[in-house]
């Protein structure tokens, strides 16, 4: 069973092909600067002798339309596949399914409608979602789509957990709550702990902390998510690359006042110009690393920061919980910065939560258990593996509808 | 030694008047709707013989000169003091003393222009407080006068923990960072705990609720805060009477586009309109738990998530202090609510955190303990008095400065 990943942005297309039997990957690909004179696109696959060959190419590529042909004819002429009908489905990552969609659901007329309903949600995602949606449903009709939510897996917040403290009439008439984000990866690293501790899924506490660009905390009750850091937007919760998490909600009217910003003003600084990059001028961890450690005290002041927002969550959803099992750090912070681990995790025995130096500062492309063995918490390393969580429920999505 | 305290608003001055030897209450009282056509006087007080009298007056009072002469004239006229020469100082509540303020300081013309310089941060408060210290240093030059600040008793938060991931500017130029307020009050009953545990307040770790119409958390180690839920402003952290606390800030973006409301607007309703209000339309907590009881679901929900939000920030202040002596409950709805108590630190076994359900149903005016024996967490119900608290301050400002 061939499954195709399509993560369509504004101006990007990511895919990924898996060969479900072994979930491996057949190739996959990146292309960037649509619409803009001159776009790239790069593509890796295994040739018909198992050797991994990489194609690059500079061109100019219109819109999405040209985008999806130019991908399938490059998975064609590397003899990945012979033709699209070949494919036995595409998943498509959508970022916001607002209240509507509380699980996959195969891409028809109604998904797409409800996906552009929810643009105003998810200003800078839904639209290139659709836009490669929409193409990729002309382009092979017979394909069976699936719409694969990053919102979904939150969908289980009880309502104290979801509303905000607003007038009432906000969550009635505009559907204002916490919707959560990264579902995906939330998901899928998840269900690799639960195989790992060989613990049933339905009956684990976890707390995961998927820390890359952007970054979202969630805690997990017999598998199901109960609550999330992020909000109704990316926004909210911790310190991301370049967006400020929680705040005083009041800075913004007195910034307003004082400086004259205007909203759209305001919701540019805290989406690209706050967080780590605010701090400390750069949102590349492994760059304020090693700031750090040649004595920048506002990239170290940066690593603090993002560490005790990340401990203060740890706290909080471990007494959401009650009971913790596992705590996971995946994403690319969470699985390679091994003194983010150590850091939001200092002194934290009061909560059954103790690190083990020395496996803690190991390296290593799988799972790694990187609490002591008396721990009552495990600590786990998780590499994620969205796309493959994606073509995942892509296949059983299909097997079952189709 | 006699020490008067004045809590001057906009359109009210609160005052109490203490005899310092056995901290009791010569004279309180409430002058309320300064300015207005007709304003109300209340003052309660012991006559010569020991008997609680009450004076109410409706009479016209123009502004806070006005106010503080009458209050004078019946302080002189009930026989609680004989002139206000009599007075050994009088100790004003400031809410907002910025960075420029750690300590209580001796109320002079320099302190007063920082007070006044402070007023963009605090608007509704400062300018209240500002008055009515301007007139009482008019009306008794030769009284020493002690300004204390709701903020002072957060200035020992860690930069980490009161910096906002913003652009680094607006910290450096418009001061922008994390004070907290309720400070007198986290103070008095962080004294108190260390008093009732025998403990020296210098090794004593402890989480202090203030929970009234306004609400917030401070986490406090060796009896120093080093975090607390509110910020720059009052609005931040708890689900408060009529105030939102901690949402996603992009929600303001959202609701300025979808409705078109302004920034003003978004503040007041922030401020004015939400917390339990916004949710079930009460800002009465006494109200809500009726209405819940009668099977009101908004009320539930609002009870829901108000401890919901401090079961979070429990959870998150254990992770930040690592070991927790005592969590202690303040303010109206900590020191009368029980529900509260128990929902808020129910299933907190995991943290340390037992609370015994029949202590925890009795009713005291003095402190309580509600923890079980075998709570690793002390868990005390204790009344604050932020008055009380403030005369201390004054009374050991005095004795050090004069």
């Amino acid at each position: 069973m061939k499954i195709l990943v399509l993560n369509a942005g504004s101006s990007s297309v990511k895919f990924q092909l898996f060969n479900m039997q072994d979930n491996s990957v057949l190739a996959s690909g990146l292309i960037e600067q649509i619409s803009e004179p001159m776009s790239r696109i790069r593509m890796k696959y295994q040739d018909s002798t198992g050797i991994e060959q990489v194609v690059e190419q500079t061109l100019p590529i219109s819109d999405h339309h040209d985008a999806l042909r130019k991908m399938s004819a490059l998975l064609i002429e590397s003899g990945v596949i012979h033709n699209l009908n070949e494919l036995d489905g595409i998943g498509h990552r959508v970022v916001q399914g607002g209240a509507s969609f509380q699980a996959p659901a195969m891409v028809d007329e109604y998904v797409m409608s409800e996906i552009e309903r929810l643009i105003p949600l998810a200003p800078l995602h839904n639209p290139g979602h659709l836009s490669g949606m929409k193409v990729s449903v002309e382009q092979s009709p017979s394909v069976p789509q699936v719409a694969i939510f990053d919102t979904a897996f939150h969908s289980t917040l009880p309502k104290y957990a979801y509303m905000y403290a607003l007038p009432y009439k906000y969550y009635d008439e505009l559907k204002i709550r916490r919707y959560g984000f990264h579902g995906t990866s939330h998901r899928y690293v998840v269900k690799e702990a639960a195989r790992y501790l060989k613990q049933d899924i339905h009956t684990l506490n976890a707390i995961t902390l998927h820390l890359g660009n952007g970054a979202s905390v969630a805690a997990i009750e017999n598998g199901k998510s109960v609550d999330t850091s992020m909000g109704l937007t990316p926004l909210e919760g911790l310190v991301m690359g370049t967006r400020s998490g929680d705040i005083d909600p009041a800075i913004l009217f007195y910034l307003a006042r004082k400086r004259g910003l205007t909203l759209d003003e305001l919701d540019h600084m805290l989406n690209k110009e706050s967080g780590l990059k605010g701090i400390c001028g750069s949102n590349d961890m492994r760059e304020i690393s090693r700031l750090a450690h040649e004595g920048n005290e506002q990239a170290q002041l940066a690593r603090d920061m993002f560490n005790y927002r990340l401990k203060k969550y740890i706290g909080a959803y471990s007494a959401v919980l009650g009971r913790v099992d596992c705590i996971v750090f995946t994403g690319g912070i969470g699985e390679n910065d091994s003194e983010t681990r150590k850091e939001s995790c200092s002194r934290l025995e009061n909560l059954g939560i103790k690190i083990d130096a020395e496996r803690n500062a190991l390296r290593s492309s799988g799972i790694m258990q990187i609490s002591t063995d008396d721990s009552a918490v495990k600590v786990l390393v998780i590499p994620t593996n969205e796309e493959l969580e994606i073509a995942v429920e892509t296949m059983e999505m299909i097997e079952k509808h189709c």
